[in-house]
């Protein structure tokens, strides 16, 4: 059997991990309840008599944590969600059973990285920063790459360096760089399929702000049913300067859930 | 940019999704904490002035529960870990910084299925049943592919088709089919990269016997280096007859975990 | 100071503890989140330079579980909680303000032990069995105890000694004894404060029947305004004869919860 | 029957909840698993065919959270717990089988008040000072009451009013007030069976310290087998100038745990 996508595979693949590394401790939105793992079996703790052991986990933790993608289900606007259904009635016995995160298939499509805070010569943007229209455009341009119906875009704020900061990276008193109202909307005309942010709201946070608006993730879930992905770590990507690539990203598939830990690549041919 | 990869994509790919839905309720081995997942916040609990409201999630779970993979630092024998790691001084501070899942780099693999049910004429192979080392070889031989270096393989025993029944997919009583030390000794010998099954514990469980003995683990984790993948969904890429594929695998990248729970995906060009 | 209270404590207490070891495994409804405890940090994980070292723990658990108690927010009927509160406003950001278990009073009351099983010559009530109104009264006559308002009422049919059998405890094929709608009838004409049994549900449930109708929790929570305490060791309490007793019960202050594991205690003077 | 105890609840007992209600959200330590509630199921998500309805709860939770009791397996001083237990072999299969909060007996015994605050004429003592044991001597002369063998001592220093500011009151910059090795040495002098007070750590933190040596818990908890309980709500008694009182305290039975959440009472004769 010849299989353009296995003998592409066989030729050699370069793969840049997205994701940001799970631990007890790292930065996340209060609103949502903390990942924590803990380990109930150690290695010793119960041996069998032939001298095997095993060690095992527990996992608390929300769905809007460490690097993640939002189901259209999270946002709703004056009670609907995304295509006008009923955000009362879309949860059935506790689950979201319409634009839950079962519902977002595993995405393997072309991918674009905006580095806007390296198209605007700075390594990180400030906190409140609006990326706007004429960045993303103007980016596009100097990296010499343009948006396709069904890609996800990457859009780096610079922000993604404060991650190891810890409080600082949620940007509650200094706000945070990203795009907003603007900016969604013309992405979404370009119809592009999922957004993502090195940043843990994704959209731009007025200093002192929080989270008390967020028109960005109005335009995207709610209007135009595009997902967001949160807390990418994009510095690697960056550095390489690959702007197109192939993304893969495979959410959990939890039942009537609002999201998911994720672990995005960027793969490209060697 | 050309790219090959992005030029297999652009030319279509079909997607078989391997991971079972994370479900309340779903079976799974006594051994390991229960997944559950809830809604904290549901729309309308909270709405915002300009009538926005989000709903999130809250995920209590073991990490060897639904499709998932193990980590070499799941087993151990004689106190040891895979390359002779003491399995004591591998876990530093409630984690195990050898060989734990954050170890494992995402697979993008050659997959081969070995259809061991199709190969010998069942549905389901019986509970108990062992998968021989000539079960696999003539499996290979009928399907026409032979296995390479860095290999995933995944063996159909059929068991997968409990997995709606619950309790009767634990088979703590029946049993349940699968290859054993043979059976991993010959595929390790093949320098394979994982392996994988449709049943809960991968390898042969003798009926009555529980997991009091995992012979095939400890050859895979313990002694080869291999990893492990359990519960996973085969039965429409046996339906499909695809035995060959490019396999997709993001492990959650949990410091210091043993396991994780996946959704691996086969993938075939258009 | 002078105090009666004091006095009595000085002059020597004997208490039995009727709640349940919480341990990983025991039965519980599978309606409810599975109790799991787990040590993130044990002793030697990290050390301070002093040579001190702390151990931590993780829980995770639903509220009805091992021995605890129901607040009058966990049933609804006809969408209604007790006193005509509608159950869907009760509920304000995801909490039960009205009616939680936070709004359970700490009991230090009279009780009384009705030790049905005792009464009717039994070990163990029949599964199923229903404690009668006349069981109830012969009890007490043979018993030679009355009962009072504002009393908290502990029912024994004996099923508590299948605790530690596990999945027998829980009886979803052989049912559970106890009282039902009539029995719950006559303890509220008592105007009783509290009612007890040592069962999962409490109350009887018909063989194969699991919970699928539970008319003596509709008249206690949600009619009368009564609280129920559920999966109780009655066992050392009727091995004494000690009918009547100083009951102790302090349910865990949790916001807006529908209930809480509880140890309670009865109190006796030397 | 006459029962003294019952006597005296008959005649009134008026009580005082010494426990911090527990809210998502509230000051806790960052070394334990956040306190998180949640409903997996509201009412009117299964609403059975008769109209009735259950609503239930999820917790996960560190133990030292919120008002808690500590068990002497908290902490060991070079490998050692309480009466020379090793560490690591009182730890079997994941749980301290050796001094784990399940060993911890339901306390009714008397209670003594130390209003620290108060005898130094301040609202609340400043974060980081110490009180001594001229301060606990003196305050015992001016308050009238002596301490016996058997006592719970409750230290108030006023740091509790702080529990509704949140990360004040964890104090990791401005330190907390408190005892510390001295006034932990003599109150295990006089033999008393636990000490509490309204701090979160209990003992004394100096400025910016953190928990970076704990004296006073090395003292009570490994050389002495006294028990600790922390986060106590002790305005409305130091408020009412009850110094004297019978204190009740039943940890959660939780085999193999390091502590509890408690909700102590102070209990006096109307």
């Amino acid at each position: 059997m010849s299989d353009a996508l296995l003998d592409a595979v066989k030729n050699g693949i370069m793969s840049v991990d997205l994701g940001r590394q799970l631990r007890v401790g790292m930065p996340q939105s209060p609103n949502h309840p903390q990942f924590w793992h803990t380990l109930p079996r150690r290695h010793g703790d119960m041996v069998r008599a032939d001298g095997g052991s095993a060690a095992n986990d527990m996992i608390t933790t929300g769905t809007h944590v460490g690097t993640h993608i939002d189901a259209l289900a999270h946002v709703s606007q004056d009670g609907l969600l995304y295509g006008g259904a009923d955000a009362g009635q879309s949860c059935l016995g506790g689950k979201y059973v319409e634009h839950g995160v079962h519902t977002i298939e595993p995405m393997i499509r072309r991918g674009v990285l905006l580095d806007a805070a390296g198209f605007l010569g700075q390594e990180v943007l400030d906190g409140g920063y609006e990326i706007t229209v004429e960045d993303l455009q103007g980016c596009l341009a100097a990296q010499h790459v343009e948006l396709r119906e069904g890609d996800v875009v990457l859009i780096r704020s610079g922000w993604g360096r404060k991650f190891d900061e810890g409080t600082a990276y949620v940007g509650a008193e200094s706000g945070v760089p990203g795009i907003s109202e603007a900016g969604a909307q013309w992405l979404a005309e370009q119809r592009i399929h999922a957004a993502g942010a090195d940043s843990i709201a994704f959209e731009r946070l007025a200093p002192g702000g929080g989270h008390s608006a967020l028109p960005a993730h109005r335009v995207f879930l709610v209007e135009n049913g595009i997902y967001i992905i949160e807390a990418l770590d994009l510095e690697e990507l960056a550095r390489q300067r690959t702007f197109e690539f192939t993304f893969v990203l495979v959410p959990l598939n939890i039942y009537g859930a609002t999201g998911s830990p994720v672990r995005p690549l960027a793969l490209v041919a060697a």
